[in-house]
């Protein structure tokens, strides 16, 4: 019988603590660097020599690993335990992109077939558009995809689109242009539709539950528009939602294309909801491979020896950064253009995962759960807030992403190096820069050193690679969430702000301090 | 005679840690709303009222303002004292838009003349590219402006173009579009180039020093793709930089715009950094509009009661919450599409200044310094992190901004509100939602509240606003560093990366961990 237990109830937690902290400057050596290198999906590999974690510690972590029931509850996952508690859900996500176990029923349906059905339905649908069966309300063929969706229908989506971009137009595998119309506030959509071609546009429109309030005003600012361009909304837009939301089976979409609630928005982009876009701007296949690299991944997130789960270990090594060390926040840093929105999905999947204060049973937890995420690509980065990282008072641990190569093959020697070449010498020099530090008798120039970072490299940023690096965080986020004891999978947290924005939008009576920030921003009070 | 002392060496921190915290849900009411309210320039406004301040505390720091003697530095700061001591060097950005007081000569040189001209400069610049006076190689006027810049010769602009880019388009004030190239992975600029048409770009080469090795690299890059277009680079390009730096007066160039080092880059938004893109993106006009709210809000900074001096009592707020509440981090919160980069700007104007741990005379502070900052536009945020900011472990304070109209003009009434309305009513929901929580049986769906927010609004998101928004938040992080002690105006901790990255270009001779990393992100070692 698996136990849930808090992270200060374990018997490793507390020995963890009282173990010596590692002197990260004295670890870091050209053997340990080698030896700390595990694979973890997708030819992408997971570095984790610069961290303060010696042999003591790393076999305390196991032991935390093992007492937490970390694997067994990821198994557990995997085959359709309610580890949804408060919601009841089941946590499915890892069978949108192959099986971790046996089958995972509901209602005598397979799920895994459900999923898989819904991708062969994308795939063939994206065919249909690339082909030209499919057309515009004009006869024209479509050319650009606009995604209408927030949150976990908008963040991975769009980073991942944005990751692929370059590379899916080097190797000869763009589709369709993607964008995205996320906010509520008009401009945002205004502005994206001023500046496309309304006619030759296919929109998806994403919503699970088929009520979310800001993707239904942009879905309907949209349809105005193309109305209001003679065109046929039914023949532009296609959902993608839940069998069981008011959008399902509707007629005013062109196609439909289903999810259901064991895929959590933030855990979403390898369902339908990344899947339809990305089929369609670079083709099925793509697709696929990235779904192979994630599923790569997630086996490879099975494996019992700690130091050979990458996955597991950053999420441990995190912890023991967090609760032992005292660090506050992490910073993602993707040496790599590609991937600059990648820090924002991993964001809300992060933040809105493991940002709890109450364990499963609903008693708060003494201790610090998720952190702060942020990031920006380097070296950009490096000229921005790397000072504070480097010489600010509280350290922040960081996650550094690099490839050995480029997406667009493009490159200039200056200097006697490639721009590629400068790029991953700045990534290589950081890590050990805030690992080592360096003395100074001027005390404003000494880097204190000592400030942990893990690295995942790849040979390139393909579809592949992408679905590893994607699953990687994702199953480094639930390792997290089991061993703090936290349910990773709700977000009560953003229910109270819907309530009192309805309540401002009827007018705020009785909230006499609603209603001054109501009146203060432009709304109405009630009569 | 002014001091310098650090924070825990004043008498009014101790009382101040002293106070009673005041319960911020129950301070919350429709008089305290409307009372807390400051103007902060260009027809902005700041309220502090879902702040954890009652009478006694808002005493207390100001107590600590007047003994920090913040407002007499930023007065010696605006008037040419050497504000930026470890290089001796002043700190005179506010000179860009204005004076605060008598003028500050340099070798006889009045320096608010010097940049003034330089704005000028680029304002006749600008003109004669509008009017086609000024044309490309091939003789077609120029309709895309393109700056090569990193740091704070990117993100400034950056985040500064896209919020008037709506707005200039609906004022029919869009001269030029406007595109950036930053980052040295050369599938950035190589991605850019290929989307644009190089015959009518006009390239801004933006480097202070001349010796940013990024920036070169790009420029070179453009120059090779502007030479394989057949296209004459000279004419093609113009640069702003020092009047000492090895791309000054140099012929490579149509025209070149200076600065000084007096002017740090991550405060450089309103010199001719910023300057010459948006002079020539949305008319020099606009960019004077600009300058005018940045130098409307220096003013007001100025206001000796720190009750009507919105960027002092922002920054004591600020310290307030970070170093007697023990709060990590900011988040900055626009419900504005168009600020959508406003955070990634303020995430180094604050962390690359106040990220520091030493005092002005290098000796180790023993207080928490400048925040981590990140934010996104509301109200996808609602859809992403905003769960741990509910109900994570660990409280951040947050900075959100609103205005009551939109840019664009557009909008769609859904369900009987329009997509502004909703938008606005969400900011209003969330502040009260953070600040009151609420109880609940089931205690994951309970918030526990008493969580502080500040929000600046306005009319309107126009340039003169923005320049105050900017201006605010520049005067903040320095009313925050003189409060600290620090030098908000260096940024040591960029240098060792940079040495090391040249000793892996080198090779990495001699030491080994380095050697490693290189050769496992593909870079040669020494022979």
């Amino acid at each position: 019988m698996i136990e849930y237990k808090r992270l200060d109830e374990t018997k490793a937690f507390p020995k963890l603590a009282a173990l010596p902290v590692p002197k990260l400057g004295e670890l870091l050596t050209a053997e340990r660097i080698a030896a700390c290198d595990i694979p973890s999906g997708g030819g992408l590999t997971y570095n984790w020599a610069a961290t303060p974690v010696d042999a003591a510690v790393l076999a305390c972590l196991g032991e935390l690993a093992e007492e937490q029931g970390l694997l067994e509850k990821y198994k557990l996952l995997a085959e359709g335990e309610v580890m949804n508690t408060g919601e009841g859900r089941m946590v499915l996500h890892h069978l949108a992109r192959g099986r971790l176990g046996k089958a995972v029923l509901r209602d005598d349906r397979d799920l895994r077939a459900f999923y898989e059905g819904e991708r062969e339905k994308a795939a063939g649908f994206a065919r249909d558009v690339h082909s030209g069966k499919i057309v515009s309300s004009t006869g024209e063929p479509f050319t650009t995809v606009v995604q209408i969706g927030i949150g976990g229908s908008d963040l991975g989506p769009r980073a991942l689109y944005l990751a692929l971009e370059r590379w899916a137009i080097a190797e000869g595998r763009a589709m369709m242009g993607a964008c995205f119309i996320s906010n509520v506030d008009p401009d945002d959509g205004e502005d994206l539709l001023s500046k496309i071609d309304l006619g030759t546009s296919l929109f998806v429109l994403v919503s699970k539950s088929g009520v979310t309030q800001e993707t239904l005003a942009n879905e309907c600012l949209v349809r105005d528009r193309l109305e209001a361009a003679g065109l046929e909304p039914a023949k532009h837009m296609v959902a993608v939602t839940s069998e069981t939301s008011p959008l399902a089976g509707n007629e005013s979409f062109l196609e439909s294309f289903y999810i259901d609630d064991f895929i959590g928005g933030r855990y979403s982009s390898s369902s339908a909801v990344g899947g339809v876009i990305l089929s369609l701007a670079f083709g099925p296949d793509a697709f696929a491979e990235f779904l192979a690299g994630a599923h790569e991944a997630d086996r490879l997130a099975q494996e019992k020896d700690i130091s050979h789960n990458a996955a597991l270990l950053d999420a441990m090594i995190g912890l023991y950064e967090r609760n032992v060390l005292g660090m506050g926040g992490t910073a993602v840093l993707p040496y790599s253009e590609a991937l600059s929105r990648f820090p924002a999905h991993l964001q809300q999947l992060d933040m809105e995962s493991n940002g709890k204060r109450v364990d499963r049973e609903g008693v708060p937890v003494g201790y610090s759960t998720g952190p702060v995420v942020f990031g920006e690509p380097g070296t950009n980065g490096q000229h921005s807030f790397f000072q504070l990282l480097h010489q600010g008072t509280d350290p922040v641990p960081l996650q550094f992403i690099g490839f050995l190569d480029g997406q667009t093959g493009g490159d200039i020697e200056v200097e006697g190096s490639t721009s590629r070449a400068k790029l991953n010498a700045n990534l290589a020099a950081q890590i050990v820069a805030f690992a080592r530090g360096k003395k100074d008798e001027d005390k404003n120039k000494e880097f204190p050193g000592g400030r942990p970072s893990t690295l995942i490299r790849g040979a390139r940023l393909d579809p592949r690679a992408l679905g590893a690096l994607l699953a990687h965080y994702e199953n480094k986020v639930m390792f997290q969430g089991f061993a703090w004891n936290v349910n990773s999978f709700d977000q009560e947290g953003v229910q109270l702000g819907k309530l009192l924005a309805k309540k401002v939008l009827a007018g705020a009576k009785g909230d006499p301090a609603l209603a001054a920030y109501a009146a203060m921003l432009g709304l109405p009070a009630a009569e």
